[in-house]
Order: C-alpha cells, then sequence, then structure tokens
C-alpha cells in the first residue's frame, strides 16, 4: 500500500498541482463510458475522482468494476474543477483528483440502507449494522464532536492541576440509589460486585486522601427501565476538588462548559451562568430544570382564585394546594375545543384532574368557566396579563402535580408554537436546593440529591427533626431544559454523616454496614470537599442538535437494553454459571431476547 | 474559608516576603513551649510553619491542639530560614512560614500506620485504609505519575488525529480467550451480559465504520487467578488504524513511548526500538518477552551433545528435545552444592525434570557429571565460552520446558546476581510471530494473539493444514521482561477469517453464532487494518519503579479478587437476585469472603 497523504475531506485549491494518495470509501459512482467520476468519502468527508483514458486506461478499467462501500486507493492530482463545474455544498468542491492509479483495497456487498445523512431506516436496522449507520456522516461528525468535548474537558482540568484518577467497576453494591448492575463472584461463591452508577465514594475518598483535585471521564451503570437520554451504561464527567467554596467550583464547571461550546460549536455564551434558587424554578417554570429559552411562565393565582366561585380552583387553594396558569399569548385561536381537550389528556399524564381554559377577546374572558369569574375576572386579567387573543390554561391540584403538569405543558406548547431559539446555548445553575423530601412509597425521606450532600449551616440544626427545613449546599447545571449535571458540597464530618443517615431511616447498623468504610474515613482528617458530575452523552446529544443520546455513542443498546448488533446479553454455557454458583429461574430463548 | 494561594510543596524562595494561604494535613508537630512547628503536607510536597507568640498568639494557642493529620489552614509569611536550619531534603527547605492565623478544618485520630513512605504496614491493612494510605508520598506520586502518563498519551493521539471512542463495557460473552465476568439481564430472563476483556471486536468495526484512527484508554476484565502484575480489572491502551503497514503502526507507538518516558522520568530513550523475531527471543531467552538489560544468553548445545554419553542429553535431542545451558560468569564460587539444588527446585516449577550443572576451573570442567564429557568437553567448554570461575546450568527437555525453565532462571540469577541497570528502559520489538499453537489440553489450535491476527501472505496457504508454519503478522511491544503490550494486522476479509475460526476448530454454525456480525461486516467494505494495546497499570508500574500494579491502582483488589476496603464483593439482598431471576448455588458469610 502507498502511503495516505491527505484526507479526502481535505483536499482543497491549496494542493492543486500536487500528486496526492487517497483512501477511501466509494460514496457514488456515475459512469459515463470514457469518463467514470467517484465520489470519494473518508471520515473527513468527500472529493470528486475523475477516470478518463488519457489519466489512465488501467486505472479506468479498474473503476468500472467498484461499486458503492468498496475501499480503493487511489493516486492522481489535484486539479482545480472547470469554471461552473464547482459544488459549493463541497468543502472540497473546487477541485477534483485525475485518477492516475487505483487499487481495490476491500469489495463491498450492496449496504442495507444509503450511506448518507437522514436516511429513512428503522432504529433497530441502524444498531444492527453499527458499523455501517456510523459511516454516515451526521453520525461520524457526531462521534467526532463528542471526542472535541471530551478533549476539551481533559485540556482544560489538566491545565487547572486536576488529576485524572480511575475508580474500580467492580465494587459493592448499596441499595441507596437505583437499581445495581450485578456480578457474580467466582471466588465468593454468593457473593456479588456491582457496577458502579456512579464513582461518588470513591471521589470522595481521594479527597480524604489529598489528591485535591480530582477528574475523571467513567462509565457509570444503572439497571433503570430506558427513556430517549437514559441508557444502561453512560458516561460522566466527574469532578471532586477539596477546599473549595460553591461559588468556585461553579466558576471553573461554567468556564469549561463555554470553553466546549467555542471549541465544538463556535459559539460564545455569557458568564457568568444565570443562577435561580430551586424555588423559584418550581414557581416559575414547574421544572427544577427549566428551558429559559424561552418566557411561557407560570402564574400563581392562588391569591386571585381562592374565594372563587369555581370550586376547583378555591377547593384545591382551601386543601393546600395551589392554582396556576399559562398564558399563552395570541394562541386563542390556534387551539380549538379539541386541541384543548388533547392537551388536558396530556397534562392527565403527570397527574393532573383537568386542565380548565379561558380563551381572551376584546370583550374580556370567554369559556365554559368563564361565568365563575365575574368578579375576579379583573384581577385574574391583570395577573396573567392577559389581552384578547391570548389563551389561559390552569392546573389546580396539590403542588407537585400542578408543578409537573404545567411544567411539562409549558415546554410542549412551546415547542410546538416555535418559541424556542434552538441555536441558544442557556445554561443555568440551580441553587438553594431541599435536602430531603419524603417519599410516600417509601414512607421515609430521601436524599434530593445523595446522602452525603451537606446541609447548609443554619439549617443543619432541623435535620432531625423537621428536615424538610433543611437546605443543601447544592447546585445543578441545566442547559436547555436538560439536567446537565449536579454537584454539592460533601459532609466532611463523621457526626453530620451519622445524622443524615439517620434522617433517611438508616439504623445505626445499616449506616455501618453499607457505609461504615466512609464514616471511619471521615475521622481521619477529611477535607472540607465537593464537586460536580456532568452528564457527557447528554451534553454531547445537547451539542449535536440530537434528540436521542443514542445518536452519540458508537455501540449504545435499544430501548430494551439490548445490543442487536453483537446480540448481548446472551445465553451462556451452564460451565460458566456452574462456575459462578449461580443458576437461572427461567430460561427463554435466545431469539426472544435479542429481537427488537 | 480563605483562598489557598499555594500548594505546600511549591513555596519556594520567589515566594519570600509574601502572605500566603496554605491548605493541608499535620504531617509532624514538634512543640517546644512558646515555640511550635508543624510539618504541612498536601499532595505536592511539605513545608515547614512556625508558631510563636511574637507572630499571633491565637494561632500558637490552636497550634497547641492541633494533632497529627488534622486539616489546617494556615496563613503567614513566607521567610527564608536562618542559615544552617535549611533542611535540602525538602523541595521547600529554605523556607519557612510565620503563621499569622491557623483554622482547624477538621480533626483527626490516630492513623492505623504513619503516613510517610517506606512504612512497615501489611498490604491488606493498606487497602483497608486506602485513603490513609494513598496519602503516602511515595502513593500520591504514584498516581500523579500514571495520570502524566496517561496525559502524555491523550495528548500525542489526539495531535495525531486519533479520535478517543467510548466502547460498550455490558457486551456479549464470548468462550474465546480468558474467563468473562458476566452481569445477570434483568429484563431478559436467563440472559447475561458480559465486561468485555478488551473492546477487540469494537475498534475493529469502528475501522468498518469508517473512523481510521481510534482510541481509548479502556478498562478490560478478566476473571482469571490474580498475581503481582494481574487484577480482575485492568486499563488498556487502545489503539487502532486503517491503512496502515505493521511498521508504521510502530514507529508512532514507540514515539508515544518514548515521549511518555522523557515526560515521566527525563529519560531520552532510543529510537527506533530494536526488533526481535519470536523464535530469536525464545533461542536467545527462552522468553517471549526478554529482558535484554543483560546477557546471560541460552546456548544451544544439542548439536555438541547429541552423542554425547550423558543419557540425559543424548536422550533428549534424540526424543526431538534440546539441551541448552547458561554460562553464569564466575559465579562458579557463588553457588555451594546446595544452592544449586535449590535452583533445581526452581526450574521444576517449570516442569523441567532436573538442571544439571558444571564448574570450570583451570583444569576444565567440574562436577558429577564432569565424567560424561571428556571428548566432548572442548566443544562444550568453546560453544559456552567457558573460563575458569564459571558455573554452567543445564536443561535437557522438550524444547518448551527448556525455553520456560531457562527463561526463567535466567530472570532469577540476572536479578540475584545484580547484571540488571534498574535505570534503564529497555523497550523491544517481539515480531514474525507464529499464528496459532496446538493447546494439547484442549486438543486444537488456539490463537497466539487472538483469532482475528492476520496471516502473513506468503504463509497463509498453510492456514488450512499446517497452521503450524503459518506466521502472524503480529508485534509485541516488551520493556524490561513484561508484555507491555501486543498488536497485529487484523483480518479484513470474510474468507480468510472463516478460515481462521475453522483451523480453531470452530464449527461454520459456532463462528457464525459468536461472531456472525463481524462476519458479516467484512462483506461490507472493510478497510485493511491493525492496531495495538497497550497494558497502562503495567506501563506505570515499570515507571514508577514498583513491582506490583497494585501501587499504580488507587483501589486495587487483593489476591482473592477482594476490595478490602469497599468490601466487595458482598452478599445483596434476595429482592435484588429474584429481580435478576438468579439463585445462588451456595452462600457463605460475608466475613469469609472479605477477610484475606
Amino acid at each position: 500500500m502507498a502511503k495516505r497523504t491527505v484526507y479526502c475531506g481535505k483536499v482543497t485549491e491549496e494542493l492543486v498541482g500536487e500528486e496526492i494518495v487517497l483512501k477511501g470509501w466509494v460514496q457514488k459512482r456515475r459512469d459515463l463510458g470514457d469518463l467514470i467520476f467517484v465520489d470519494l468519502r473518508d471520515r473527513e468527508g468527500i472529493v470528486q475522482i475523475v477516470f478518463n483514458p488519457h489519466f489512465s486506461k488501467e486505472a479506468l478499467e479498474i473503476a468500472e468494476s467498484i461499486r458503492n462501500e468498496y475501499v480503493i486507493e487511489v493516486k492522481g492530482a489535484v486539479v482545480k474543477r472547470s469554471a461552473g463545474m464547482e459544488n459549493d455544498k463541497l468543502q472540497t468542491g473546487r477541485v477534483e483528483i485525475e485518477a492516475h492509479e487505483v487499487t481495490v483495497l476491500n469489495e463491498a456487498k450492496t449496504t442495507p440502507f444509503y450511506i448518507e445523512d437522514g436516511v429513512s431506516v428503522s432504529d433497530e436496522k441502524r444498531m444492527e449494522y453499527r458499523y455501517l449507520d456510523l459511516r454516515r456522516p451526521e453520525m461520524t461528525k457526531n462521534l467526532i464532536l463528542r471526542h472535541q468535548l471530551t478533549k476539551t474537558v481533559r485540556n482544560f482540568l489538566d491545565n487547572q492541576n486536576f488529576i485524572d484518577i480511575e475508580t474500580p467497576y467492580l465494587t459493592k453494591s448499596t441499595p441507596e440509589g437505583a437499581r445495581d448492575y450485578l456480578v457474580p463472584s467466582r471466588v465468593h461463591p454468593g457473593h456479588f460486585y456491582a457496577l458502579p452508577q456512579s464513582p461518588q465514594l470513591f471521589k470522595q475518598l481521594l479527597m480524604g486522601a489529598g489528591f485535591d483535585r480530582y477528574y475523571q471521564i467513567v462509565r457509570c451503570f444503572r439497571d433503570e427501565d430506558l427513556r430517549g437520554d437514559r441508557q444502561p451504561e453512560f458516561s460522566q464527567i466527574d469532578i471532586e476538588t477539596s477546599f473549595l467554596e460553591p461559588e468556585e467550583i461553579q466558576t471553573f464547571t461554567e468556564e469549561m462548559l463555554a470553553k466546549v461550546v467555542k471549541e465544538t460549536k463556535g459559539i460564545d455564551v455569557t458568564l457568568p451562568f444565570p443562577r435561580m434558587s430551586y424555588d423559584d424554578a418550581m414557581n416559575r417554570y414547574g421544572s427544577d430544570k427549566p428551558d429559559i429559552r424561552f418566557g411561557l411562565e407560570l402564574i400563581a393565582l392562588d391569591d386571585v382564585v381562592k374565594d372563587s366561585g369555581f370550586k376547583v380552583f378555591s377547593g384545591a387553594v382551601a386543601n393546600g394546594g395551589m392554582v396556576k396558569a399559562l398564558n399563552v399569548k395570541g394562541a386563542a385561536d390556534n387551539y380549538s375545543r379539541k386541541d384543548i381537550d388533547a392537551l388536558g389528556e396530556f397534562v392527565g399524564i403527570y397527574g393532573a384532574k383537568g386542565l380548565a381554559w379561558l380563551k381572551v377577546d376584546e370583550e374580556g374572558l370567554k369559556g365554559p368557566i368563564a361565568k365563575f369569574f365575574k368578579e375576579d375576572a379583573e384581577a385574574l386579567m391583570e395577573r396573567t396579563q392577559a389581552e384578547p387573543g391570548d389563551l389561559l390554561l390552569f392546573v389546580a391540584d396539590k403542588s407537585s402535580v400542578v408543578y409537573d403538569a404545567l411544567g411539562a405543558l409549558r415546554v410542549k406548547l412551546g415547542k410546538e408554537l416555535n418559541l424556542i431559539d434552538q441555536s441558544q446555548f442557556a445554561f443555568l445553575w440551580i441553587v438553594d436546593w431541599p435536602l430531603v423530601e419524603y417519599d410516600e412509597n417509601e414512607d421515609r425521606y430521601t436524599a434530593v440529591h445523595h446522602p452525603f450532600t451537606m446541609p447548609e449551616a443554619d439549617t443543619l440544626q432541623y435535620l432531625e427533626d423537621q428536615p424538610d427545613k433543611v437546605r443543601a449546599i447544592a447546585y445543578d447545571i441545566v442547559l436547555n431544559g436538560y439536567e446537565l449535571g449536579g454537584g454539592s458540597i460533601r459532609i466532611h464530618k463523621r457526626d453530620i454523616q451519622e445524622k443524615m443517615f439517620k434522617t433517611l431511616g438508616f439504623t445505626k447498623e445499616q449506616a455501618e454496614e453499607q457505609f461504615g468504610f466512609l464514616l471511619d474515613a471521615l475521622e481521619y482528617g477529611f477535607p472540607p470537599h465537593g464537586g460536580i458530575a456532568l452528564g457527557l452523552d447528554r451534553f454531547a446529544m445537547l451539542l449535536a442538535g440530537e434528540e436521542n443520546i443514542r445518536e452519540v455513542i458508537a455501540f449504545p443498546k435499544n430501548g430494551r437494553a439490548v445490543d442487536p448488533m453483537a446480540k448481548a446479553p446472551s445465553i451462556v454455557e451452564v460451565k460458566q454459571l456452574d462456575e459462578l454458583s449461580i443458576q437461572t429461574a427461567q430460561i427463554e430463548s435466545d431469539e426472544e431476547a435479542t429481537e427488537e
């Protein structure tokens, strides 16, 4: 083989007159008899090759036999295209290659789908032939973008004295958190490792060990049911520091994120990012990860409607719930009753029993419930800043339902009505979080972040008796309505950590059994510390403008946690299970599991 | 908290006169009444703090209460030490800090061992308190060195157009190779993922996808019994390229390795690295990973001794085996009969039935078997270049035993006799490998590297009928007698891959079942490709001058695959097993498994 001199996608006018060697895949071949054009593709782009008996008869003959996706090597001269023949869509569109020699390095069968952007093929088929799917320029670009992202992050942190330290993947199962993936131990029958949901405790222990600034781009595992932005395994930019204030951690984090956006998208985002308290986020957006690229904020109406004749509203307030509204500006005519009924069904998903509505015209409020607001109409219109043409949508319920329902409805309407500037990267810090929340299913308090989050000093006193009142020194970073990451200052004193476990319903023995090594460690000179963890897949997805993290993962799992290409998971040999001293309770056929 | 202005280990004379803020751990405290000295430690080193009522009474009072491993914050002025009080062992030994303010950030109990280098404590205890063990300067340095290693590798590869791509950790079990760690699937009862032994197939598929230059620093998993340089999980610098010749891959690899040695040790290694054929390595060193920092090569004697009266020798040759010797120069007097008996026991580990020996003095050969070599004595002495004072050691057996026994004995003697220059980094490429070897246990051929290695074109014809004769396009990189990594050109054509599977005893169905997706992929325009994988832990170990990879891993497992700190593996809740549809055949107590 000759040595490649340049990538196909990098052949530009500067190389005109030079003899080059290319290696790549045949994207397209047009045979005009004594003249054959081949679009040759590699990871950097496409360039046009011209075969013609004047350049080389032998090359032309070989070119006659080649087909799409053949891998070929071409030696030839770079020439300017004739006037009028330029293709401005291609980076290389002002030149072409006169082929002097060509070698077929490998042949190709007809691929099950075209190797081009926007191809119409099922996700399952794409995953089954992932090596072909990744050849499509948009997928190649996504993975290159992901690399630029990780490279920028690493360089940034390396330059700031962070140390990349690897933590174990075979570790201990802890019931707190999501469901663990387990790994049976061969050496210790009946015992299991767990794959880490995050290296949280290890990175804290590294602070105890004095490393002071740690980072790792690390795989995490959660055996949960999957959604568009979830996979059984995902990657995290994991960071921990000692001796820093939350503001300092936020500052370097946002500098790092801004640098990534600049490097990958060429866009300058403004620093510092805005900060919003958790309470504000919930009240204004019904979400702890608001998309602030558009308004359509939730409007509080409790005081306006608490004495209303409309019992749904006044009753909700009387029962300790709330009433909030969205004012969908100028949308009164866009939404028929049927459309609004559909929105009502949508909020039903979030537990709302109904979606009340009013339209506004020159005369005032209109709609089936308008009659209840004779007296309050003016106050209601003032509060919602209602103008003729507006559509008002209301949910009255307990607060968690109002937030969830209207928060989701807001996002849905924002998309439907094109209120969102898709070119924007709207970062936002959510700060001032509650430490715990009451979990009705488990009938106990659970940590809003995790059990290692430090309470705000002036609320620490309530930890044992009124944990609802305790605030956490925690900060989430939100991008375009997605939770990009979460961080906090951690507990570095044993007594506070023990109180926290107690608040979460652990007995002393349970705390010792599961987290004894952490409690011990806190007594041997543990420094004040805190950090953050950022979802790498999600960040790459948002930078790539994709809506599913699968599009930025080389070999993802499908919605049933299956890799349709490698056919994992699969049945294994009985001998393997015997060695691990485990038995399966039930065996299905291989087909059943890997079919999707 | 005030903001730290500088690391303890970085306070030098340049800062004299400045007011600084330090945060760190109390390494030592000397209380002279009105004068207290504290050695303050952070990850970068140690600096001396002076407390004295003239600087601050309050600070002195607090200093009286602090103990070893307390975490403190100190504000003070950098001053030059008085003449005669300098400590040249410390980077910071020419200065000290006059303490103006001190704050205790956290207290510490007495640690179970001293936080200092060369501490005498069991490995098990060190692992149980790993967060304390890692505070010891030598361990901190090891992990920082490891980071410099990975950083240098990443920067090198980033600059050479490599793309870092993550491959899955939940993948498919394939019986070829070592034992897999399995992960039961919850969604697909009776089915299992396997943790990857290496991302071999995925990186090849990335070449099929056109990425052309891939790398990843990736965790690999093998459920094998452990040795000093093995752990259940280990890290690999994984590289794959398309369109490159083996020499090109070797060239950038050795440039990368040389750069790492330069960056981490400041040592220039000579490029290119020497190349040695597999056959030469075995014949001269009895090993495919020879330590070439010293001689003591194996000496072939078959022709000299084939007609000898010593039946052990002549018989070995007659039976198709071989006789080889080591000439341990000038060691005749160092080794008594008892010593040599011990060496005989040592070679017994490698299957040798005995270790014959001769000593050389002014009169010629001496020793119990000397009488058999009356006639051959001269030839034997000439071949072994024997001189008075030399000790000759012989093994006569089938070739594999001779290689293993004398290869190991050579290394043992090299260490015992201090023949090895420990400051040297002796890299070596081993090339021209056999493709397969006959496995007597399995009664079939197995791949010397892996089943995807490309045969040398001019030996490909023997693949089906005389696979012993087939050479592989493979290259291992050896450092100081350790296999640092292995690479090869891979098979990129389906028909060759199918033949290879057949040679390894796969039926067509087995090949299809296990590797069908690879075979398919090879038909869709797969480029010629090859790469290499380097053991990161082992490389870090050798750079750090350590003898166990545990010393360069933050949280390793012990010899029974247990993490004595986190107590993994552990018993899990029955509910967890139920969800996974598995049962354990046998349950031991937790103590039994985690005790070591």
